[in-house]
């Protein structure tokens, strides 16, 4: 007895309906797969992902890709790198920068080499699909390292600032790989516009690192002040999003700019609720971030045995050369470290994926490439983490800094 | 020297951008003009509407409504009216139940006669119109004044609690009326069809009022015995995406359904941090409730004389009769509750507009009677704040429930 009224309003209903719904099924897929995951100890990240190939068009094709899931999702992981950056001092950045430094070049350089180098001798590619090939296997995606770690209460340990600081220079390095290599694929090099886009990412990144922490200690009584209920965590939220905004529009990815947004608070903010407040909004969307990537991968490219043989080979290097490239960069820190490092810089996450974008526009590669660095993307996450944990094992969780997770779970339950 | 491979990184990097970017201006214009309208003793919800016009389309053209904002606006709201229910007890609305019934029937019954009587008594406007702007002018959006009232602290107060348990069943009778009026749009009235939408609304809300807590608290273990982080939260989390997902399918607004989860959980979760948590997320996502709001009022329609003045007539009808339904509703609790009831329930917001964008794809109203709904909308729920305000002015805020507003705002400052 559906009539043509009660119809009408089921479509008008229908779009409200239909988000809800999705973000549902989101949300119940992924913890019960982290739940499962959890229980058989392994990572709750690699169950999130896994959970987003399930539900997505690959497979049941209960959820699909959309405007709304994939905004959820940057703003998952904008939150994620906020949290993170909001756990981390700034001195101990400045403390770790040379090794970092020294990282993020040899885990930049070597994939690069071995992805061009691949793709030139792999029969039925161009030259400037290998140079975006090289590109595609630069830049970490550190979302899903800052995950696991956090979720084991190692945030805050040695290696795991070493990471982060070196996925943020990576960043700004991988920023420029991709400007040389889009000149290229115009057949010559702008060095003029090279030049200015380092000078911008670089300066940004530096005025934030060395002055944010300053400028949040001063106005920090002034935004008290404010009339508006829980202006901390408003004026967070603006500084989060604002930075984010500012580092889009100049080219680097917007979660560094939420990183350094969270660094800047990080020590003004002590013994404040905002700790506890950003890990909710994070605990709330980050499941989106994660079954999105999953969601994204589509399993029908690997029925071209073609596709399946480059493939294979490109997940191992990208593997392997970060490893190696990270791994000898943190060398000085002893072999246990060195380990911890590279595992954590494995993971490419979106940043691959923007760059095969890229070159899709420019007609600079073709579809099979394309997909191949997607399947690099997704499974480079998916392989991570296990790794990590393994590398991570027998290490003691730091005492926390106050309102830390493990003490608000205590407080939960 | 915006080069062709800069230019496609900036498109591919946009997107992303762009959402970044509209959260950030949504969050700035919402908050700066909360603080400016707290400072001259305005209601904040107030300011942030009309933050929403000015930087919307009529005006500066800042941001345009989109997917993503439409989306985050239904989750503001879905978290506001699930921290509602989180701060009423079940037992608090059987208690106002009676009164509260008497309220939304006459609530309901006097706006719609009015509305209806204007348009058969105004020229130029169809029979169907006529009751199309009727049944626009039925259902209360209960999320404005929550949100004023909980700003005071009031929202546990007697007043409060008739205007919540009325507005759901207000919910649930404007279903019915739109029933109605689709059906009569179509020329006969199917009670078969009418009567089942009638049974499965108040069967599950009946359902969740009485059952709801004694499930929530036969879980509630097993759940925090859960291995992932936070398993309260998540929990609460997927009961409120859950009944709110349900509620849109069987054609009750969600936010009902939202509000039926947080009532569910409100007494087996007291002294946990469920409370703050859920303040967290509604303070991150209400601005974009109330901004979008304002956002799509589209300020040419009252270019033309004869819609200012209809709309003029329209928007004192709704303010005037749903203030005289509901108080003589709610005479029995005294002149000066029955005066907070009846300026509780004015504002229409989102409900109306639905009604209208039904009327126009029925082919029923036309775009003028589409326009007046949208304004009085918008207008109603501007109305009502500084009303609501002076109506609970000399109220003295409730003693909180633990982990409240007032308290947690000390701590964090």
């Amino acid at each position: 007895m559906i009539t043509t009224g009660f119809h009408a309003l089921l479509l008008a209903t229908a779009d409200h309906g239909k988000i809800v719904l999705a973000l549902f099924i989101v949300l119940v897929a992924a913890k019960l797969a982290a739940e499962l995951f959890e229980r058989i100890r392994q990572p709750a990240v690699v169950g999130e992902i896994l959970a987003g190939i399930l539900i997505g068009p690959s497979v049941l094709n209960l959820v699909q890709p959309t405007d709304v899931l994939d905004a959820l999702a940057e703003i998952g992981v904008i939150f994620l790198l906020f949290t993170v950056g909001l756990e981390t001092r700034p001195s101990d950045i400045f403390k770790v920068g040379r090794t970092a430094t020294i990282v993020a070049v040899l885990g930049v350089v070597v994939p690069f080499l071995a992805g061009w180098g691949l793709l030139t001798l792999w029969p039925g590619h161009s030259w400037i699909e290998a140079v975006f090939m090289g590109a595609a296997m630069v830049a970490t995606s550190v979302g899903i390292t800052a995950r696991v770690l956090s979720g084991m209460g190692l945030i805050t340990a040695k290696a795991s600032r070493v990471i982060i600081a070196a996925a943020v220079i990576d960043d700004v390095i991988g920023l420029l790989v991709l400007a040389v290599v889009s000149s290229l694929a115009r057949g010559s090099i702008n060095y003029l516009h090279i030049g200015l886009i380092a000078a911008v990412a670089i300066g940004f990144t530096l005025l934030v690192v060395l002055f944010g922490s300053r400028v949040v200690n001063r106005v920090k009584q002034p935004v008290k002040d404010l009339k508006i209920d829980h202006s901390l965590l408003i004026f967070a939220l603006v500084l989060c999003f604002g930075l984010a905004a500012v580092a889009s529009l100049i080219g680097i990815a917007g979660i560094v700019g939420a990183f350094l947004a969270g660094l800047a608070l990080s020590e003004a903010t002590d013994g404040t609720k905002l700790h506890q407040q950003s890990q909710t909004l994070t605990e709330f969307t980050t499941p989106f971030f994660l079954v999105t990537i999953g969601m994204k991968l589509n399993l029908s490219i690997f029925l071209s045995s073609g596709v399946v043989m480059l493939s294979a080979v490109v997940i191992v290097l990208a593997i392997v050369t970060k490893f190696i490239g990270c791994g000898l960069g943190a060398a000085g820190m002893g072999r246990k470290r060195a380990i911890q490092v590279g595992v954590g810089m494995i993971p490419r996450g979106e940043v691959g994926i923007v760059v095969a974008q890229i070159g899709v526009a420019m007609a600079a590669i073709g579809e099979q490439v394309y997909g191949v660095v997607l399947a690099m993307a997704v499974i480079t996450t998916l392989a991570a983490p296990p790794f990590i944990k393994l590398a991570f094992a027998g290490e003691r969780a730091a005492i926390q800094p106050e309102g830390y997770d493990a003490e608000f779970q205590d407080e939960i339950r």
